[in-house]
């Protein structure tokens, strides 16, 4: 496996993979990997010729009074991980190297895909998803890219992007990988003490709530909704940010339940923001 | 020659060419082919195993007041003047394919690059250039770009975007083509009356005066300005929409004139908006 810092170094191996009939599958990441993300690198080892892993922690996609600076980082075990993997490139390029003095193209899908739940709580969150994953595109070249279903809002984002934008490239979801005991992977768990780890659990408790309730004949959104708001709210240490239950195609209303759906939830254990879905077919 | 209407059957074509080896340069227009048109398509002919040519007027570039209705088209003229310059493919998609319902994808650079010249007065203009511009490239996969030096500010941006966005296109500017009388070719002549035709020579005239300046030692940009808006305002049936004297990388003030310099206006004759420009090192 290969670390690559460079951006024209990346591109050229990749453009010479393509050139020789290579398929390349692209696995974007923040880093601080968990088990999530190595589903998604397992599954394109699968599907490509070639693994191409991202490690970039991209400061555009944090808002001013986020957690940019105290993001967790360890790129040696990061290595290890993705090595163990199958992962053939890993791309981790410094800030600089992404966005250097002068920067200033961005890549923005408008409308209400990007507009409600953490597109609300995080303005320019997506923006800068968008921006910097159509970069790692164009300097990967990959023919397939692999996102987990973990965010499913930036997974629906993404896909609109690239199919606006006429990207010959494959938008891979894979599933969320969870704890034994419920609770999503996320880079971000590392933040929670003890007894936030037990309040967090209030979070996949209060959708699967609301998936049996569906399960039970439920079809009216508002009611679930107000089900899981219900359980989250009754649950000590957790502020509830948003509970939608959506389209799970588009995030648009649907008040009464058919077809693919997206129960969706963000709250706030003490300081850490944590998010978490189920999405199933009525 | 052949004119190709779907993008998933250029892209494929594109892609396929790419695997086998083949270089692509991409000639985007906007139809009503002229002299301009077809230097660009002769160099990228020149430079490329295959040539491609877009005819795509692009709704996203122009304001709710303007000429998208109006913008003079005739694809089987233009069809033929390619064929004869050695076109390989022209891209000729109708507006639904390019912005099918629901579009909502929008690349935008900022800054001065876009904010000043015609970005002023045709505000979203560049966002509908970068926009258009970035889904031709990913359809068509060019690995060069050709741009006419008339549209002085737009290959500016351009080349901010591709270089920003890491895209792997080398972009080509190419000179101005000129009427023997010194007018600028553009398609949009063809609104001029035979008077408004001799009132837009004010243009070039009043830029060649600042160039004139240069090359006699005048290192003041704003004495330069002043001059060609002199000639301009005193032009009979001509209106001033801008005049420039920049850095010609940039588009960055300059007060003191050094290295590369774009001179640049846009006027109205009659109800026509012209641009001009002249770059050079000083």
């Amino acid at each position: 496996m290969e670390v690559i810092r460079n951006i024209k170094q990346m591109q050229n191996i990749s453009l010479k993979l393509k050139g020789e009939g290579k398929t390349i599958g692209l696995v974007p990441t923040m880093g601080y990997l968990h088990q999530g993300h190595l589903s998604l690198a397992a599954k394109a080892r699968q599907d490509n010729d070639v693994v191409v892993m991202s490690n970039f922690v991209n400061p555009l996609q944090f808002g001013p009074k986020e957690d940019f600076a105290t993001y967790p980082r360890d790129l040696d075990r990061d290595n290890k991980l993705a090595e163990n993997v199958g992962v053939d490139y890993v791309f981790a390029p410094a800030g600089e190297e992404m966005y250097p003095q002068g920067y200033n193209t961005y890549v923005e899908v408008k409308g209400e895909a990007t507009e409600k739940m953490c597109g609300r709580s995080r303005p320019g969150h997506f923006l800068g998803v968008t921006t910097v994953v159509l970069k790692l595109f164009l300097i990967a070249q990959p023919d397939r890219a692999y996102f987990g279903q973990k965010d499913a809002q930036q997974a629906i984002v993404i896909r609109k992007m690239a199919n606006d934008l006429n990207l010959p490239i494959e938008i891979v979801t894979c599933p969320i990988v969870r704890e034994e005991d419920g609770l999503a992977l996320s880079s971000r768990n590392t933040y929670l003490s003890a007894a936030e780890r037990k309040s967090a659990l209030a979070l996949p408790k209060a959708l699967n709530a609301g998936k049996q309730m569906i399960e039970k004949g439920e079809r009216d959104a508002a009611a679930v909704r107000k089900e899981i708001l219900r359980v989250l709210e009754s649950s000590p240490g957790v502020r509830v940010n948003y509970v939608e239950v959506v389209n799970g195609l588009t995030l648009e209303e649907m008040p009464v339940l058919e077809g693919k759906v997206l129960l969706a939830a963000a709250v706030l254990v003490g300081k850490t923001r944590l998010i978490d879905n189920i999405d199933l077919e009525v």
